[in-house]
């Protein structure tokens, strides 16, 4: 917890704000040994961030002084990612993954080797996914969360949705054998495609390179998943 | 596994290769699920790769032709990893992450930040090392073992060892708050040292710095030091 995220309803008169969940209670007093009178990394959820002072802190309630806050948050990534739904273990952490990286739009896709029972995971409930999202701002010292949407059939999201999301965006599709190697320190807005583990399959790669989207590659290393996408995001940014 | 891989010892007259251990058996059953002339990726240990075919499978051993393994490896990531070591978990799947990605050397550090109780995890026995650094080529379809090695002291590393590590290498210490924007596509060797979750301390950065290597820094986000590793080596490479 780099930042101590609030929230617009935490905040009193734009100068005072509490914190009253156990969880980031625990981490101030655990990991930061906060007193009143530190200064902290602060930041209101979708606004600025800065240091602030921690005027209260006792077992219930922390109570800062937000009056500071004049920084803009990090800029954004400007890629939209969407990946192939992960294993729920994988999902989590590569949720937080790439929105510490500054990702602000996700979609999690249905592929052919995407596993059924994935979509049944508690892990896609809207609260769990909120929480890895936050963790991942936290870690970053960042204010926006980003945006995740599900895409639970392949047909329709190719054939409904990917015309509009690839209207002003370049597409990229990662995988093994593509022709083109990932661009790097791309000044565009991006739609970048990641398969699930063992790849999208061919039926799925031609659909998405007939819709426009370009196939790149990461070279003759097969790598996990959740490794490919931080390499891809750390090469086009 | 996206690579049987095959220990010299394996091999007999250059042309049959036997694998008896349950781990790789049960994979070839279970995920692969090969049976008698299929052909598969296989490499050997320091050697070559290539697709070679399987001519028995039973309950102890399956049994390989390798007489048509003819290609080199990927190639190596010409980055020396020196990484504060991690917890132990976390040094697992950094293990893998980094050989994954094709580094060749890596030390782990002891700094001020590291705890003093990770040094004694089971996670650094050899065995164990060797298993995660297997892992890792066989993820991404490599023969070339790491090797590791381990820096329990942070004043004889740098007052001993560094010195001969940055002769023909350019040394890089990430840390957030440095000078430089971490260079892109780096043609020639680097030795890239990375601290622990919290970082370095200001005197190890100043003793770092003194020593020849260059400051550089991943931009205002602060990564978890999993991730940071993998966007560093992918902008190195």
């Amino acid at each position: 917890m780099n930042l101590i995220l609030l929230s617009p309803e935490d905040i009193e008169n734009h100068r005072l704000a509490r914190v009253r969940d156990p969880r980031r209670l625990a981490h101030l007093r655990e990991v930061h040994r906060a007193r009143p009178g530190d200064t902290l990394t602060l930041g209101i959820a979708g606004g600025a961030l800065g240091r602030g002072e921690l005027l209260t802190l006792d077992d219930d309630e922390a109570c800062f002084d937000v009056s500071a806050l004049d920084q803009p948050p990090p800029p954004a990534l400007p890629v939209h990612l969407v990946l192939a739904l992960p294993r729920p273990r994988m999902l989590a952490r590569s949720l937080e993954h790439v929105t510490a990286l500054g990702v602000k739009q996700i979609t999690l896709l249905n592929t052919r080797r995407v596993e059924k029972s994935y979509w049944q995971s508690p892990e896609l409930d809207d609260e769990k996914i909120h929480r890895h999202l936050v963790l991942g701002l936290e870690q970053a010292r960042d204010t926006r969360l980003p945006e995740v949407t599900l895409a639970k059939g392949f047909r329709p999201f190719v054939e409904d949705r990917l015309p509009g999301l690839l209207a002003g965006r370049r597409g990229l599709v990662a995988h093994p054998g593509m022709p083109d190697d990932c661009p790097r320190g791309l000044d565009e807005p991006a739609l970048l495609l990641v398969g699930p583990e063992g790849g999208f399959i061919p039926w799925e790669v031609e659909r998405l390179l007939e819709a426009g989207c370009q196939g790149i590659h990461l070279g003759p290393r097969i790598l996990r998943v959740e490794t490919a996408v931080t390499v891809l995001l750390a090469r086009l940014s």
